[in-house]
């Protein structure tokens, strides 16, 4: 089945390292688009592919296409506005969607997919750029069990774990809570070591501590060190933060539950963005807890 | 060393377990001491030893005092109040105190026990009832090096792990710290869990999915399916998270760091004990967040 070609739609740091790995796996990887036409032509040299010109060139180039973009405004360009679509002869093909959206748009994009004869998986990402790069991707999906079977092939080289949530827009609700979750987690870790720190005490003897505690956590492995060392490369940026936990919070506010922690946390990401550091890493939201270190 | 008498003032199930393991460990528990009368009576049944008639008896029936009282209130009634005290002809002993306070409290007793000739170290620990039993305590210890040098042979069989912070207070600060971060992603996962299984999603699947995501933390593991299956048996209440996030918020008001994770976590605890909830484990903060559980 490795002969089926494949496009890539969003070449940012996680859809680019995608293709990369899918080519090394042996993988037709035959176009690429991006709305940023330089991205793209680079990647295209890189990866030895063409860049398509137009949305509908996309779809017929390929067998399978895997989407990657920022966020629902983007994701509607692509399926669900008049003119240009990737939904144009679109029949027998079959769509990956892997960036974190809105279930109400990961549902009304599998619906119009669908309706045009596709198939559609999304494929949730609970990982970063290293795992997108190694093939080692947590994948929550979404979609039918005949979808997800048929993404199996590809799947299989993107991910070490794929865990089917349900229908189209369930795995997207997962993603975000997972999000939500980890979001809180770092603003609260950044409270944490900023204010031990403004105590005087030894941030590096703060992490040990946190570690062996009840205070541990995925991101204190993972961000707590760069919180401390200002390292905020980012991975995973505070902008995205932001827009997962509004997600989260939107969907709570709809279901009637109360959930006054992530509120915070998505009013600690804006104000980060609002200060013009929304292009940090998610450990960045440390900037607004260490003493000293937040612009006025 | 053992064949010094070690007293226990607090014999809640964290002190009671304390003296159980002493016991076990061959060390000789000479008396014990508790406001509610009752609770020391019957726990000086269990290891036969005696009770203690006043805070001056408690401190010349042993060479060892440890405390673990609940809170600053009761501490300052063994140490700094006037009238009877564990302080009366306290030469050359040694106090070992383990309650959760705040620094200033820890600061104060150590400074008075000096002064009246004693020993202080204080001993926060961070973990619970399991291992306090089984002699597995993680203690952030502080004092002087010589006092925590000279409490090593009764600490060493309470503790797996031993970390000397620094002064006494500075233990405080930290114990402080690692139950504001660890009741913040308590109240975290809570909304996650709460709000996953309004929209419908299975919340064994989310446990499973956090576990392996950035949403991954010791709460989770600790505390995740109690908050499902509504199992809050106490192990550390949500009065006491109250209370120490409550330490926490004003060591980060007096210090200037804004911590609004850790507000809106110390408002879910108090709003707990405001339905008469309090004495739920900390898991119980779920009550707040799944649907249809809160009393109106």
């Amino acid at each position: 089945m490795n002969d089926r070609r494949i496009a890539i739609v969003g070449v940012g740091r996680m859809g680019a390292n995608m293709a990369r790995r899918l080519k090394d796996c042996g993988h037709t990887v035959s176009v690429v688009y991006d709305v940023r036409r330089e991205a793209a032509e680079q990647l295209a040299v890189e990866l030895g592919c063409r860049v398509a010109d137009s949305l509908a060139a996309v779809t017929s180039a390929a067998e399978v296409v895997l989407t990657v973009v920022t966020d629902d405004v983007a994701m509607r360009e692509l399926f669900l506005t008049p003119g240009d679509s990737l939904l144009e002869r679109a029949e027998g093909k079959l769509f990956l969607n892997c960036a974190t959206l809105s279930p109400a748009v990961q549902v009304a994009v599998a619906e119009a997919g669908v309706a045009a004869g596709a198939m559609v998986v999304e494929a949730c990402m609970a990982s970063s750029i290293t795992q997108a790069r190694e093939g080692t991707l947590y994948l929550m999906l979404g979609g039918t069990a005949e979808a997800v079977a048929a993404a199996g092939w590809i799947l299989e080289d993107l991910a070490q774990a794929r865990r089917h949530v349900g229908n189209p827009g369930q795995a997207a609700k997962v993603k975000a809570l997972v999000n939500m979750v980890m979001n809180s987690n770092t603003a609260a870790l950044a409270e944490g070591l900023g204010l031990g720190t403004a105590l005087g005490l030894d941030p590096t003897l703060l992490l040990e501590i946190f570690s062996q505690t009840g205070a541990n956590s995925r991101v204190l492995a993972t961000d707590g060190a760069d919180m401390v060392d200002r390292e905020h490369e980012c991975y995973f940026s505070a902008a995205h933060a932001a827009k997962d936990s509004g997600i989260a919070n939107a969907m709570a506010a709809a279901a009637g539950v109360a959930v006054p922690l992530s509120l915070a946390t998505e009013a600690q990401y804006l104000r980060l963005c609002q200060l013009g550091l929304g292009e940090l890493d998610k450990s960045g939201i440390a900037e607004l807890t260490f003493a000293g270190r937040a612009p006025a």
